[in-house]
C-alpha cells in the first residue's frame, strides 16, 4: 500500500513535522477505536496543529488516494471514526485552543480539538451559556460535536449543535481550504454551508475552526422528579407540560428496566412499581426557573403523577440527577458491550415507541434498558450485551433492526444526535429514499475521489 | 425558441390542464417583477396545485433546457423570482393548503402557497407559535420565505426561517421528488439537504410541502422606545441588555433620518434632535415580560437614553410601532424607487455601520434612510431614488456596493434575510472567497443544465 511508502511517511513529517506522525502499533491501537464496539487499526496517525498542516494532509492524501479519518476525542456512538480502510487517523485534539469569546457580539471561536465541557466552563464563567450538552461533554470535543451535529438533554428547549454554529473553517477533500458563514447570526449569503458540515461526520470536509454562537447564561435551574405508575400517562405529562406554554429546559425519561437497574446499582429511592420516571429541569431567572416548575408540579398531579420531588437545592438536584445519571455505569456492570441507539420519534409517539421497544426485549430476550429525552421524542435505547458471543450479538442486530423499523413506522428517524457513522449506515436508504441519491450527488461532487471518512454514512 | 412552439405549450397542458398554463400579455407582465426595480417579461406561467404537475413540469423543462423561475407572492427584495432569461414562471401560490397543525408534536404542515401571516393567526389561534415575520407577512407565502431563509424582527429571540423547518418536499431540476428531514426536532440521518434547500432561492429545486416546527405562544408581550442623543450610546444600550440575560423578542433601531422621515409625513411625536431611537419589545408570561420590560428600562437610563415610553396596553404599543411601520411608506413618498437593503454585521459594529452609511450618504449625496434589526445586527439601509433616472441610479449603485463593502470590511455580510438574488450577485464572490466554487460545485451537480432560476445567486 502506498502509505507504507517511506517517501509518502517523509513527505508527512515535511509537513507536519516528524513528531506528529504516529506510526507505532500502541499509538495504532489507540486511534482504532471509538465509543462503539467496532475497531480498524489505522496505518498512520497525524496530528496537525494548524489548518495549513490539514490542508497539507489532505492535499497529500488526495493525490495518492489514500483515506483519511478525522477524529477527535472517538466517544462517537455509530462508529463515525473508526479508519475502516486503514489509512491516515487525523486527530485534531492538538487544534485545542479557544481563540476567543466575545462577550459584546456573543460568540466564540475555537479549534476543534476543544473539549465541550471546557468551553462550557470558559463561557459559563462569564455569563454566557453554550447550550448543546451531549453526555460526554467532559471528553468529546467541538469539531465531534459539529461533524455529528451533537445534541443532548437540553435540546428540547435550546436546540442542537446546527442551532448554535455560525460559521466555520473546512479543509476540503482536496487541500482546499474555505470558510462558510461568519460571525453573525442572521446569514443568508449564498447556500448554507456551514449546515451541510454540520452533521457530515466529516464525509465532505475537516472542520479546524468553529465560530458558535453563546446566549445569556439562565441565572437559575430547578430540577424536579416524577413517577408514573402508567407509561402511557408520561406522554400525557409532556403534552401537557408544553401545552401550557413551558419549555423546559431538560425533560428526561427513565422505563421500568432502568428504575429497576438503577435501584439494583445505586439505590436511589425510586418506587420499582413505576413504569416510568420523569426528570425536569427549568431555568432562567430564579423566579421564571420556580414558578415554571411549580406549574409543572400541578400539572403532573393533575395527569397522576406520583412521588413528585421538586429540588429545593443544588445538592437535592443532584441527587435526583442520580438515578439518571447511573444508568450508563449500570448498563456497563450488567455485561461488557454497551450498544446506544438514538431513534427518534416524534414527541407524541414516544409512550408508543416505548411499548414498541419493550415488545422486541421481550422477543428476542435481550438486555435492553430504555432511556432519553422524552421533550423531542429523541430516545436512547441501549442494549447491553457481549460482541465476544456470536449469537448474542445476532439477536441484538435483528432487535436493532427492528428497532429502526418501528422508529420508521411511527414518523421518525434513524439517528437523532448520534450520526449515522458505520452501524445505521445499512438502513440509511430505507429512510431516505430517492434523497439518499442526492445526498450520494454531493458527497461525489465534493470529494469524488472518497478519501473522507470513506466508508461512513453510505454503506459499502 | 423551443417554449413557443405549440407542441410544447400542448405538453405543458396536458400536464397541469390547459386552465393552469397562462401566455396573456397581461398574465406575463403580473409575473414580469417582485419587490425590487427589476423586471423581465416570461414566456409562459404555470400555476401548479400539485406536487405531480410541479414534477412533470420541471422534467419537461429539464428535457427542452428551458428555464423555470419559482415563485411565491413575489415580495422578495433581492430579484429571487425575475425570469432574467423568459422561460416558466412557475407560480406556487395555488398550492396554499395548511395541510395539518398538531398540537401534541407542536409542527404544522403547508403548502408552498400559504401566506405566512395565514398560518401565523391559524396557529395562533391554538395557542401556538410560528416566529418569523418578514415584514411582508401578510402578503409573503412559506415556500418564498423557505426560499431565501426569510428573517423579520423576532429574529433576535426566536431564530429565523432555517430554525424552524423541520423536513421539505422538493422536486428536483429533472423532476425527481424528494423528502427531506421530517417531523422530529432532532434529525441527524445523513446531510443536512433541508438546511441547503432553505436559503438557496430556487436554485436547486422547488419546494412543494413544508413541516415547520411551532412553539408555544408568549401570552403577553411588552413595547417599549427610547431616543438617544448620542448614536454610540445605542451599542451600549443593546450590549447592556443582552448582557443582562434578558433576550428581548424584537430590537429595532431608526437612525436620525429615518426620524426626520417619519416625523414629516406621520408625526409621531419622536425628538428631531434624536440621533437614534430603539423600539423594544419582551414576552413571555405577563410576569415576564413586565419584569424584563422594566429591567431594560433601568438599563436603558443608566446609559443615558431620552424619553423611554413603556407601552401601558396594546394601543399604546401600536402608537410606539407608528413610527417603525410608517418608514417605508414615508420613504415610498419621497421618489418612486425604493432599494431596501440587508447588509448585516456583528452586533457590536452596527453603531459603527450606521456612521459608514452616513458617510456613504454624504459623499453620494444620496436618500439613504436606516433602520433595521440592532440586536443581531441585521441594518435595512434603504435608498430612495428613481429608476428613470440614469445619473442618480448610478450613484445609488455605487453607494451599495460600498454599503457592502462596509459590512465586510466589519466583519458581516452581503445579506441577513433577503438573499442574494440579482442584486447581491456580482458581490457574491469577494465575500464568499473559495467557498464559493463549492456552492457552483453544489449547483452544477443537482441542476446540471441550469434550468432553475438561472442568473441568479450567481452573477453570469
Amino acid at each position: 500500500m502506498t502509505i507504507k511508502r517511506a517517501s509518502f511517511i517523509k513527505e508527512l513529517e515535511r509537513l507536519v513535522g516528524a513528531e506528529r506522525v504516529f506510526s507505532h502499533e500502541i499509538d495504532l491501537l489507540c486511534h482504532s477505536y471509538d465509543g462503539t464496539f467496532l475497531e480498524k487499526t489505522p496505518d498512520l496517525v497525524v496530528r496537525p496543529v494548524t489548518t495549513e498542516q490539514v490542508s497539507g494532509v489532505l492535499a497529500l492524501a488526495h493525490k495518492e488516494g489514500v483515506p483519511v479519518y478525522p477524529r477527535g476525542a472517538a466517544t462517537g456512538l455509530s462508529g463515525g471514526t473508526v479508519p475502516l480502510r486503514g489509512g491516515i487517523v487525523l486527530d485534531l485534539t492538538a487544534m485545542d485552543k479557544i481563540y476567543e469569546i466575545n462577550q459584546e457580539d456573543m460568540l466564540a471561536v475555537v479549534g476543534p480539538g476543544v473539549v465541550t465541557g471546557h468551553l462550557h466552563r470558559e463561557v459559563e464563567a462569564r455569563g454566557l451559556f453554550y447550550p448543546p450538552d451531549p453526555s460526554s461533554s467532559d471528553f468529546c470535543t467541538m469539531g465531534g460535536n459539529v461533524a455529528e451535529c451533537a445534541g443532548g438533554p437540553r435540546g428540547l428547549k435550546y436546540g442542537v449543535t446546527r442551532d448554535y454554529v455560525l460559521g466555520l473553517e473546512v479543509v476540503l477533500a482536496d487541500g482546499r481550504i474555505i470558510r462558510t458563514g461568519g460571525r453573525t447570526i442572521k446569514n443568508v449569503t449564498g447556500y448554507d454551508l456551514t449546515r451541510l458540515f454540520v452533521g457530515s461526520e466529516g464525509t465532505l470536509g475537516v472542520v479546524t475552526e468553529i465560530i458558535v454562537r453563546l446566549i445569556p447564561k439562565p441565572s437559575h435551574v430547578r430540577t424536579l422528579l416524577a413517577c408514573f405508575k402508567d407509561l402511557v400517562r408520561t406522554g400525557e405529562a409532556v403534552t401537557a407540560i408544553l401545552s401550557a406554554g413551558v419549555i423546559p429546559r431538560t425533560l428526561e425519561i427513565m422505563d421500568a428496566v432502568s428504575i429497576s437497574l438503577v435501584e439494583r446499582f445505586a439505590s436511589c429511592g425510586l418506587p420499582l412499581d413505576a413504569e416510568a420516571v420523569l426528570l425536569i429541569e427549568t431555568d432562567g431567572s430564579e423566579q421564571e426557573a420556580t414558578e415554571a416548575a411549580e406549574l409543572i408540579v400541578r400539572l403532573l398531579r393533575e395527569v397522576g403523577a406520583q412521588d413528585i420531588r421538586l429540588a429545593k437545592d443544588a445538592i437535592e438536584a443532584q441527587e435526583l440527577w442520580k438515578a439518571r445519571k447511573s444508568i450508563s455505569p449500570a448498563i456497563a456492570k450488567i455485561k461488557p458491550t454497551k450498544i446506544s441507539e438514538d431513534a427518534t420519534v416524534p414527541r407524541s409517539r414516544v409512550a408508543e415507541m416505548i411499548k414498541r421497544l419493550g415488545q422486541i426485549r421481550q422477543k428476542y430476550g435481550i438486555d435492553l434498558v430504555i432511556f432519553g429525552h422524552a421533550g423531542d421524542g429523541n430516545l436512547h435505547p441501549n442494549i447491553a450485551c457481549d460482541r465476544s458471543d456470536p449469537e448474542e450479538m445476532e439477536k441484538v442486530e435483528k432487535a436493532i433492526g427492528e428497532i429502526f423499523e418501528a422508529a420508521l413506522e411511527l414518523g421518525g428517524t434513524l439517528s437523532g444526535e448520534h450520526g449515522i457513522g458505520i452501524l445505521k449506515a445499512p438502513y440509511l436508504r430505507r429512510e431516505l429514499g430517492p434523497a439518499y441519491e442526492v445526498m450520494r450527488t454531493i458527497k461525489k461532487a465534493l470529494d469524488p475521489d472518497n478519501i473522507l471518512n470513506p466508508g461512513k454514512i453510505f454503506a459499502e
